[in-house]
């Protein structure tokens, strides 16, 4: 079997603090590099996704075959790929008609990639942004949070299909949504606290898929301090809840936790250092 | 605790084949549905996304405070959502700069919403667009690979954060590949196959995650007849797979797994009717 051959440099490997009720630690964990790349075909932008940046000549090759634009090997005359700049350049002798089609099918698609929020947020960040609030959180209420909302059994037991978000104020769950993106479920607890006037800076947000990016780009947005998830962050996700003030919990599961990001919103805070 | 209280509308309960190697059986299995959704902002349409029908106002007001767009609770005028034509009309009283600011961040983001596939799907099965293919597989050969498949280890051992893909030939996998989207990591296979000239008509596309109807899209439009994953369809994805006569199979974990779509691409198919 060929494999893409993933390089070293698409992840890290760092030390972050495991909490469990009464006591903590360091650990080792990895995490994953994701980056935003742009697909020029022809020297026209087309596409933009956040990906791994890696084996990006077949992901642009594929994205251009998926949507029909590119149908035989021969009418492929070059692939540049400047994983620095964040583009892969594309050449292709396609028919006009084709072409044209495509176009009209990517305009139509266009506008809802949600990546905006990306780009919006390394923005507000380059301006010195953070979030404004004291909110802090005990590890026994993020243990019990992250096991209410583990817990609850919704579409998900029957289906195995949708992703789950859940707005709380710290001591109980406020509002839960589901929806077959995780990105969607987040926009439905934000959109129910914006309509009910609740103070996000007093919020937490739960959400059950992996906190990417554009994740905690949305909650940093609307300046909720507080993020917990069973699952895990990319090194981006991470960098961004460390700049912007937000704590970032993941692996939130049975009595155990990673704190990934600003760990002072932790109360109480005692663990112990290596070797002592 | 409130919740988005999910209408029974927005899933279905259907019968599927259940397959393990030497018998096969017939199963109750839930899925749910997905919808294409617009979101226009004072007449204008500015967002697009695949969802669950529910909970549509949350998720369109989401979806603009998240961007930055929509900032005070006063500034909203109306919410009309109008599920049967799948779109959201909001009415707001919003600053110009912060408009014209929210439209450049979303020009910027546009064109890679990858929803482009899902469309030109549509189109060509009301053209009557079938999958030219007489590949089958054995049930023993959908359980060896979904194993192999599950079992490859890579990224996500360490960091719980990546997709895989991978493409066979129906006997081994030629190519596996990992990203933190999983349209990527198919992106990423079928760049691959095309690069490579591999004959689609011919292979078998095995996926990490859930698998929408952009999933399946993207396989129907080059080819794919056979789909293996270890998780769960759409309604829509299935609908598709068996108007376009592509094999859906998931939850292939351990020696079992539920053929949603096209059964007859699986050999010496015989299982126990009901009450026999």
């Amino acid at each position: 079997m060929k494999q893409s051959g993933i390089p070293s440099g698409c992840v890290i490997r760092t030390q972050c603090l495991h909490i469990r009720p009464g006591s903590s630690s360091q650990e080792h964990v990895v995490l994953v590099h994701e980056t935003g790349i742009e697909l020029h075909l022809n020297s026209q932008r087309i596409m933009k996704t956040q990906c791994m940046a890696h084996d990006l000549e077949h992901m642009a090759l594929g994205f251009l075959v998926c949507e029909g634009i590119l149908q035989h090997r021969s009418e492929l005359q070059e692939v540049a790929v400047d994983t620095h700049a964040g583009v892969v350049k594309i050449s292709a002798q396609i028919p006009e008609h084709r072409l044209q089609a495509a176009s009209a099918v990517l305009r139509l698609a266009s506008g809802g990639s949600k990546t905006g929020v990306i780009d919006c947020m390394q923005q507000k960040v380059a301006e010195g942004f953070k979030i404004i609030s004291d909110a802090t959180l005990s590890a026994e209420a993020v243990i019990r949070l992250g096991n209410e909302f583990n817990h609850y059994q919704g579409l998900y037991r029957d289906t195995k299909f949708v992703h789950s978000a859940a707005l709380s104020d710290g001591s109980r769950i406020l509002y839960h949504a589901e929806d077959v993106g995780r990105h969607n479920a987040v926009d439905k607890v934000v959109g129910f606290g914006f309509l009910n006037e609740i103070d996000f800076a007093k919020s937490v947000l739960l959400c059950s898929g992996r906190f990417s990016l554009e994740m905690v780009s949305k909650a940093a947005r609307v300046g909720i301090p507080l993020y917990v998830s069973p699952a895990a962050p990319s090194v981006e996700a991470v960098a961004l809840a460390q700049r912007v003030g937000m704590c970032l919990i993941g692996r939130a599961r049975d009595d155990n936790a990673i704190v990934y990001a600003s760990p002072y919103r932790i109360q109480n805070l005692h663990y112990d250092h290596p070797g002592s």
